[in-house]
């Protein structure tokens, strides 16, 4: 029997943080530095008065149907899907207006997985794989007896206690 | 630590076959009897010709909406809730234009609970919970250790093989 793979989208598959840099730019005339980046959340890295404008983003229809997939993501994905009962799990559910967008999204760029595969949430303490490849590492901690690979983003990169993949290659070589 | 509990939406929360039914009869001019939806899904229960008639409905935008919830499914879901660790699952994906139809439904009549409670997903097979209340005994097979309890619809009538509950108040008599 094949093992479960849950994977993220937001910051695992598609470079999320890019899509929110360019709207932010958009909206406020300079996107966010690397050094700005370091180490926090989007919205813990702009003035306290604009995180509401980050969140408004997030929940506006189109935001998440256009964001790219990380170099990669989509010819490995494909390759685990073949190895693996691949699941693609986003905690997706406090912008209702991103969830369509979400299906259509991994129906474009990953057309070999289908609708059966699709986990959209809250909470994911609800899921049980044997792996899971995270940008979040609270979405392993309920895990039992799971392999887990932290994907590394601008936010994660000062958490020491999982094992990390920096990029799909990594990924690649680890479960390929 | 509360046992976590899973609660399906379609004919366990909510009264789809009937909305079906209503759709149905304004299309075809009929609606179907309890004769005919006996131990039948309800696209099985109609002439070849309209199954597809009924898959346009469910993924009409706003025919999840406006479901009746079951009788007393409100009040039991509201001290489930204070009891277990409760999620909403829901095998919604096949119809990616019901998504935000049922998170905002859930918003509306079961107030209470919250986004993060919330689980839309393809295959079942992924969730992993303590106990389980669903119309679809496929929905059991992968779970490990649980508790599991058949909500009864038209489609399950005949099958045997499951602790059955009829309505809410036997739900909450098995588990409040």
């Amino acid at each position: 029997m094949k093992r479960s793979l849950a994977i993220d989208m937001d910051e695992t598959m598609a470079d999320t943080t890019k899509e929110i840099n360019r709207w932010y730019e958009r909206e406020f005339g300079q996107a966010l530095t690397e050094e700005e980046l370091h180490a926090k959340d989007f919205g813990k890295a702009v003035p306290p008065e604009r995180a509401g404008v980050v969140k408004r983003f997030l929940n506006t229809p189109g935001f998440f149907r256009h964001l790219e997939p990380f170099p990669d993501a989509i010819d490995v994905v494909r390759e685990l899907n073949k190895r693996y009962e691949v699941f693609i799990v986003s905690a997706a559910m406090e912008f209702p207006n991103s969830l369509k967008d979400k299906v259509e999204w991994l129906d474009e760029f990953f057309p070999f997985l289908n609708w059966r595969q699709y986990c959209l949430c809250g909470d994911k303490s609800v899921v049980q794989t044997d792996l899971m490849i995270d940008d979040r590492s609270r979405n392993f901690i309920h895990l039992k007896d799971a392999r887990t690979y932290l994907y590394t983003a601008h936010h994660n990169v000062l958490e020491t206690a999982y094992e990390r993949v920096n990029n799909w290659q990594e990924v690649a070589t680890r479960l390929l």
